[in-house]
């Protein structure tokens, strides 16, 4: 298997869309829009959502399951929200298929007509706070904290695999609390979950912050979010956290009676993750031989390759490894003996490069005279020749060190591309040359943010949470601002 | 909490119904025919995806993720499944809403109409086979063995929680093999696998079998199928793996080039499950009490009640259990203390037995001085005294017993509720009075078998897979016949 994969310095879009078509990550389907995950792409995401979902039980959340289809009369109830999701989504209108009567083909019944369409669910607030609305009668029973694993269609005109697709997979959280101040930790503390799971399962570094209004979820009172750097220099919103206030229980008229009696609207949160993250974790760390995956999040954590000629070597070589699949397994590490005779030593070592597994173990004739394996980690490409005896501590040792080293290399890359800027000249010269976060002063207005996006399409990712207060003036309009915000260009 | 059930002899069906929301199971939602599963039905619903997913990755099965959407054209591929589906699909025919000029509301926009209506899938053998064409090419690609797990629509008309939905949760198989008989073998593989996870982690016995080819699956060769019996009599299909031959392969295209260079149309099976075992969960096992749940399956195995007057007893109590607690966690056994101080003992005793929880441990003032908790079982209703420093061990023998005692209750009455039959008469009396399969001759024919369907609403549900050759005559038209069939109303 040659690679063939187009470098990152010559084309990294085009890098990317190969890589996640070669990598057996994700296809395009014949469906506009709708990617098919395929099964080594969706082991790394069977692997993220265990890792979330922890996180999610571990604090308090349950899961639960909704209806995929939401009445046109419910999007409509809460006014920004039906604003932000009207224009690009997937409408049922019809219940049945009927043969033409003139025998040409299948065609949708005229006579099943639904009386009032269903949009598929491009996210579920609505559906879910009608359903609140029968769960929530008492300060008793809240909060109520509930996740659901879903799928949801947003009719994205531009799309890409993973980054953004018309159907794509994710979380989403929806809680009600008694009080505002409740509500509020709630969706700090998923941004802070969501922050952790990127970092420390993912290796990929984000920064914390608040959405400006412009950027907030539709029918949020403020957005938490989580950004992350690409390797080409441009920001990728890796998850959200949303304080909605009381905007979805006034508008499905959720109540509660609070400990004094009184009746009082609950206070909400959402917060979600998708199948975007796939995206985010493939152009942190791959490179031009192909993916580089933490081991974390690896499906495959070793690979072993025998190196032979004729069956008789083969065997004798099988027998030495499989004491060492079985301890590896009984580690909890997950390893596969490549013994195809249908392929050649060079063919799996590039497709597991280009797979990016983290450690390739190869054992020819030289090596079993030795009693040793060749170490191969994929983060660096680094070989060395190890004891028999001593393999099984040295896999251990690098699936911890090359989940810090690809972390530690993405967190250089991003304290590299953060650059303080004073002006607007400066600001646009960054931003072509280097690209990556910008830190500049804003006037904090919707118009000077409108205009800085019109001109250089670069937008605010956020007013990180450690921004600390500093008198400046606003790259744009030199009007006085009190705090710097990110700026960059984002997929 | 009064659990107010009503009781299975007074009416089954409203017994179900009310068991399942007020279990807090599932309940309807405000989209017609589709329900909102609650955090504790999805909790066991998760624990059988557990189950379910290890054993079909056990079997060499990789998940993977294919699109919600299926163009109208493909479904028509298939002649016989397009028959099975159109007439029950949900269809999207536009993909957005804008305001209405007149400023009443929002409206589907009729300048975004789709080129082609999507069906919301019903199944997915034909997004999947038109994937496959692309993975294909040769007898080294296969066997290809994938599942996805998803949600699927059928715009059912008369819909029940669980049991009929419009939209339900399930998982689907699709396999592709390069000869005819290791194809059917899959298909036998995974009706074992159902039987199997039904029987062990359900403790639900089922009958294995084949379907009549009225009965089979829209574009199957073959249907083979897991069959239970509820409590009222009645028949439950519980599982479905079907040989779909070269149907598929040849509406698609799928060809793969042999070990001998010719290219050949690949073999099929799918199969699959859904949320309806958890209908069948609920009506093999549960009483008049509640929910009856089997330990390897209940969300929480043990609940542990204190009863205290005041604090200090409570935190006496407290002090005592929190170590049980630590001790049966580490064991992996699913432990809740409920110190909830907003409910009496009573009301917690009523709503665990409502809800199934298989042990109930309660621990008073006098249990403190005698060093003793009470013991109760669900499933039988028992209660015992158990010394704290036995209590360990009891828990663990009684997971496993009434595992076992709730398995070999539903199949003494299984057993109890097979009736061979001879005469139509006598099959017509049986189905009236007594219920359950009714094992008689039947020729052969469709025409027979629809006519009994018609008169009494009963259906064959399988020609066992352990039936013997046994000669006999029909109990409707007395033609010859070879084997006995089983009949039985069914949901």
């Amino acid at each position: 298997m040659g690679k063939n994969l187009t470098s990152r310095s010559e084309d990294y879009s085009k890098w990317y869309n190969e890589l996640v078509v070669k990598a057996d990550l994700a296809e395009n389907s014949g469906v506009r829009g709708c990617m098919v995950i395929k099964p080594y792409g969706y082991a790394i995401w069977e692997k993220m959502q265990a890792g979330l979902d922890k996180m999610f039980k571990d604090t308090g959340h349950e899961n639960a399951y909704f209806p995929l289809f939401i009445p046109k009369s419910y999007l409509s109830k809460e006014a920004s929200h039906v604003e932000g999701f009207a224009k690009e989504c997937a409408v049922v209108t019809h219940y049945r298929l009927k043969n033409n009567e003139d025998g040409t083909g299948i065609i949708v019944d005229p006579d099943a007509k639904l009386e009032e369409e269903l949009i598929v669910r491009p996210t579920s607030e609505t559906i879910i706070w009608d359903t609140f609305r029968k769960w929530i009668q008492s300060y008793r029973d809240l909060p109520l904290l509930i996740n659901q694993w879903a799928n949801v269609v947003r009719w994205e005109m531009r799309t890409r695999l993973f980054l953004r697709t018309a159907e794509f997979l994710w979380q989403e959280g929806h809680t009600a609390h008694a009080t505002e101040q409740e509500a509020i930790e709630e969706a700090e503390q998923m941004m802070h979950v969501y922050a952790e799971f990127a970092e420390e399962h993912m290796a990929v570094p984000v920064i914390k912050g608040l959405k400006t209004p412009s950027e907030r979820f539709a029918g949020a009172i403020e957005t938490y979010c989580i950004e992350a750097l690409m390797q080409d220099g441009k920001a990728l919103q890796a998850g959200t956290s949303h304080f909605l206030g009381q905007n979805f229980a006034k508008a499905f008229d959720v109540k509660f009676a609070s400990k004094e009696g009184n009746k009082e609207y609950v206070w909400a949160t959402s917060w979600g993750v998708s199948t975007r993250l796939m995206g985010a974790l493939i152009m942190t760390h791959s490179d031009d031989n192909g993916l580089v995956l933490p081991p974390k999040l690896a499906p495959i954590q070793v690979v072993i390759v025998p190196i032979y000629k004729g069956l008789e070597q083969l065997d004798e070589i099988s027998e030495n490894v499989k004491p060492l699949v079985t301890e590896l397994r009984a580690k909890g590490i997950s390893v596969k003996y490549d013994d195809r005779d249908t392929q050649k030593p060079g063919f799996k070592f590039n497709e597991y490069e280009l797979k990016g597994v983290p450690i390739r173990l190869a054992i020819g004739q030289r090596d079993l005279a030795n009693g040793t394996y060749e170490v191969a980690r994929r983060d660096t490409l680094e070989k060395s020749t190890v004891p028999a005896s001593e393999v099984v501590e040295k896999i251990e040792f690098l699936l911890e060190d090359i989940q810090k080293t690809i972390y530690r290399k993405a967190f250089d890359y991003r304290k590299e591309h953060i650059t303080k800027v004073e002006t607007y000249d400066e600001f646009k010269d960054i931003l072509e040359t280097k690209g990556g976060f910008i830190s500049a002063h804003w006037d904090g207005t919707a118009e000077t943010e409108d205009r800085i996006k019109e001109e250089t399409k670069a937008t605010i990712r956020c007013i990180p949470l450690d921004a600390k207060d500093e008198e400046g003036s606003c790259i744009l309009t030199g009007k006085p601002s009190y705090k710097r915000v990110l700026f960059a260009k984002a997929y």
